[in-house]
C-alpha cells in the first residue's frame, strides 16, 4: 500500500438525521489519530455546493477535546449544513469535474469523505469514477446516513436507529394517550418513508415487549386496499375501543397510486422525488365516513428525523465508528467504497464494519423484506422485530443546559 | 381539627399530560404514610364515570415500593383512565348527588382526590358545595394538571413544565433541522393552546440561551393580522433564509375569529369546546401565495402532551409533591380546595405549596400576561423567559427496557 500524504475534506448531504454529526465526529476522530498523514481536515459547508464556492471551515481546531465531540454527537441535523446537489455525468461534463479537481489540487486534498444517503453515494460514485481517468490521486469514501434505512449493501444505516427509537417511543406514548378514554376512536399516525417502510415498521416495537402496541401497521411494500383496512379495523374494534394505526407516507393502491396522491403538493426536488402529504388525512376522512367514530390523524413530521434528545446510543456509536473507520480505510488505500455494517448476530447484537463498492449502492433502494411483514400485511413478524430491536437500544446521557440539550453550531 | 378516619378515592380527569401519574404517585405516597387514618385507596377508572359504574381498583397493593412508583411517574397519560364528564348543577339535580353520596357511604370513603384541569375543578367545586348541604363528612381536594397552564390561582400547573420542555427541545431541534439548507423556507409549527398561549410561549426558550431560536411566535392573547405577519417575515428574511414560526392553535383575528376557523372540524366536547385544526395550514397557504418560497406546516399534536420520555424533573417532582400535600392537607381538615403552587423566587427557583378555594378556580382561564409578550406581539419578553425557564429544568434518568421507557399499566 502506498502511503498518501495530504489534506482531507468532509461533507454532509441529504436530509437531516440525529446521527449525521456522530459520523462527522467519527471522521474528526479518525483524522486526529492520523495527523502525520493528514495535517488538515476541511469541512465543506452545505456539502459539495459549499466546496464549489470555497466555503470551507478548518475542523480540527474546533474539536480538540472529546467533550466537544460528544456535544457534536448530540447535535441533530448536519452541523456543516447540507445540500441536494446532483453531480453531472462525468462522461458528459468533464469541465465540471476538472474544475473540482483543480480545487482539490489547490488545497492538496487527498481524502474526500462524504456522509449521506442514496443521492450522496451517487456523488461519491461519480467522483471516484472520474478520478480513475485523471492523474490526481485522491481517495473517496462514502459514509452512509439516512433515517429511511433504504441503502443497499449495508445491514442498516446510521440515523435509522435513532429515528426508529423516536417512532417506537413516541408510538408507545401515543398508545397510552389514546387509551385513557372509553369512546371508540381511531388515531392514525403517518410516518416518513416514501418507498421503504422501515421506519413505519419500527412502530411495531412497543407491542412486542409486553407493553401495549399499535393495532395496525401499513407499509409501502404491500398494496393498501380500503376493503382490507375496513375489515382490519372491524376486527381490531372487537379487542378494544381505542385504535392506533401507523402508516407509511408512501402506502399505495394495488395499481401503484399513492393513497395520498390527491393531497400531494406536486413539488419535486432536484432528484425528481415528489413530496408527499396526505395519506393520513385520506384515511382519516375514510374512517370518519365509514365508522362515524372519533378519528384524527397527524404526521410525526420533522421530529422523527431530528429528535437527537432521544437518539439510540447504538446508532450514535456505530455512526462514529463508520466515520473513523472510513478514515482508517482511506489511509490504507481504499477508495470508491462506502463504509457499511454487516450483522454478525442478533443476540447478542454484533455488527462489524465492512467496505462495499459504492457504484452498486448508489440509486438502489433496499425495501423491507417480505419475511418481515405478516401475511395480512398489517403488522411485523418476529423476524422483523429481531432485526429492528437492537438498533433502538441504549440511551445516552446528554449534556443539558438550562433545560435544553447543548447543540454545537459550527 | 377533627381526625377523620375512612377510605380514600382518587381519580384522573381531562386530557393526558406527562405528569398526571406523578400526581397519582404523590397521592399514593401520601396515603401510604397515613394508613392509620386511611386504610384503603381506591382508584376510579375513567374518573368519576368509572366510580359511578363501580369500576375501582385498590391501589396500595399495586405500589408497595418506591421503584414501582417511579415507574408510574415516567408513564404518560392517566394510568387510571380519564373522562370528560360534566357533573350536573347540585341545586338542580340532587338525585345525582344523593346517589353519589350513597356510593361513598357504602365504601366508607371520606377522602376524595381529583387530579385534573379546569373542568375537573368544576367537579370538585360542585361536589364540595353539595357536601355542605348533607350529613356526610368527606374531604374533597383538587390536584391541578393541564399542559395548558391556564388554571387560575396557581403559579403554574403540573404537566405544563414537561409539555413546555417538549416544545422547547423539539423546536431547538427543528431549528437545527431547518438550518441545513440555504434556500429560503418557512416552517410553521402549530402548538396546542386554545385560549392561552403558555405552551407556544415556551418555543422562545431555545433562542434565549445563546443557541438559535425560532424567529416568530404568535399567541392567542394578541390579535393576528396577515399584514403584520407579512412584515414580520420580510424582516426575518433579512437575517437568514430558514425561518421557523411557532403559532398557537388558537390565534385569532382582531375580530376574534380563529385563523383556523375555515378548517375547523366542527366537533365539540361535552363542555362545548370546539376542536380546532388548521391555523398552521392557513398560514402555510398564505406564505406560499405571498412569498412563493418553500413552506411547510405541521402540528406538534399528541406528543407535546404525552412525551414522558422528555419530562421535566421539576414538573414531576412538583406533581408528586402536590399529590402528597393534598393528602396531608385533607387529613388536617382541608376540603373544597385545590393544591396550588406559589412562586417564592425565580433565581434560585423556589415554589411552595398552598391551598386555594376551588370555587374561584373552576371555569376561570389564566392567560399569558401582557408583560410576557413583546410589543410587536411576535415574541416573548425577558420577564416571560424568567417565568418559563425554571419549569423545564431537570432531566430524570428513566428506566428503559429493550430500548423503550417502562410504562405502568394498571
Amino acid at each position: 500500500m502506498k502511503q498518501l500524504k495530504g489534506n482531507a475534506v468532509v461533507g454532509q448531504s441529504g436530509g437531516p438525521t440525529a446521527a449525521i454529526n456522530a459520523s462527522l465526529a467519527g471522521v474528526i476522530r479518525g483524522v486526529s489519530a492520523h495527523r502525520d498523514l493528514i495535517p488538515e481536515l476541511y469541512g465543506m459547508r452545505n456539502g459539495i455546493e459549499g466546496f464549489l464556492s470555497s466555503d470551507c471551515v478548518s475542523l480540527l481546531p474546533l474539536f480538540e477535546d472529546e467533550k466537544r465531540l460528544r456535544q457534536l454527537e448530540q447535535t441533530p441535523a448536519a452541523a456543516l449544513g447540507s445540500c441536494r446537489k446532483k453531480l453531472p455525468d462525468p462522461k458528459k461534463d468533464r469541465a465540471f469535474f476538472d474544475d473540482l479537481i483543480a480545487r482539490f489540487r489547490e488545497k492538496d486534498i487527498r481524502y474526500f469523505f462524504y456522509i449521506g444517503g442514496n443521492d450522496s453515494m451517487d456523488t461519491v460514485a461519480k467522483l471516484s469514477a472520474y478520478l480513475e481517468t485523471v492523474d490526481y490521486e485522491m481517495r473517496v469514501v462514502g459514509i452512509p446516513k439516512t433515517i429511511d434505512n433504504d441503502l443497499a449493501d449495508t445491514d442498516h444505516t446510521p440515523g435509522f436507529g435513532s429515528a426508529a427509537k423516536y417512532v417506537a417511543v413516541t408510538l408507545s406514548e401515543i398508545v397510552r394517550d389514546c387509551a385513557v378514554y372509553r369512546v371508540p376512536a381511531v388515531t392514525i399516525v403517518e410516518i416518513m418513508g416514501r418507498d421503504a417502510g422501515w421506519l413505519t415498521a419500527s412502530a411495531a416495537l412497543p407491542g412486542s415487549v409486553g407493553a401495549e402496541g399499535v393495532d395496525l401497521i401499513y407499509l409501502p411494500e404491500r398494496p393498501f386496499t380500503f376493503e382490507q383496512f375496513t375489515e382490519d379495523l372491524q376486527n381490531a374494534f372487537k379487542r378494544h375501543p381505542n385504535l392506533v394505526v401507523a402508516i407509511s407516507e408512501g402506502i399505495r393502491s394495488p395499481e401503484g397510486r399513492y393513497i395520498g396522491e390527491g393531497a400531494q403538493s406536486g413539488a419535486a426536488d432536484a432528484f425528481g422525488h415528489k413530496y408527499l402529504a396526505g395519506a393520513g388525512k385520506v384515511l382519516e376522512a375514510f374512517v370518519k365516513e365509514t365508522f362515524g367514530c372519533k378519528v384524527r390523524s397527524f404526521e410525526l413530521s420533522l421530529p422523527q428525523r431530528c429528535a437527537a434528545h432521544l437518539a439510540s446510543d447504538t446508532d450514535l456509536t456505530e455512526a462514529s465508528l463508520l466515520g473513523s473507520s472510513a478514515v482508517v480505510a482511506a489511509t490504507e488505500g481504499k477508495s470508491g467504497v462506502m463504509a457499511a455494517l454487516e450483522r454478525v448476530s442478533d443476540k447478542p447484537y454484533q455488527c462489524s464494519v465492512v467496505f462495499r463498492p459504492v457504484g452498486k449502492i448508489a440509486n438502489a433502494i433496499r425495501k423491507v423484506p417480505d419475511g418481515f411483514i405478516n401475511r395480512a400485511g398489517n403488522g411485523i413478524t418476529p423476524a422483523g422485530i429481531a432485526y429492528l430491536r437492537p438498533l433502538i437500544c441504549g440511551e445516552r446521557t446528554l449534556e443539558y443546559k438550562d433545560g435544553l440539550p447543548i447543540h454545537v453550531i459550527i
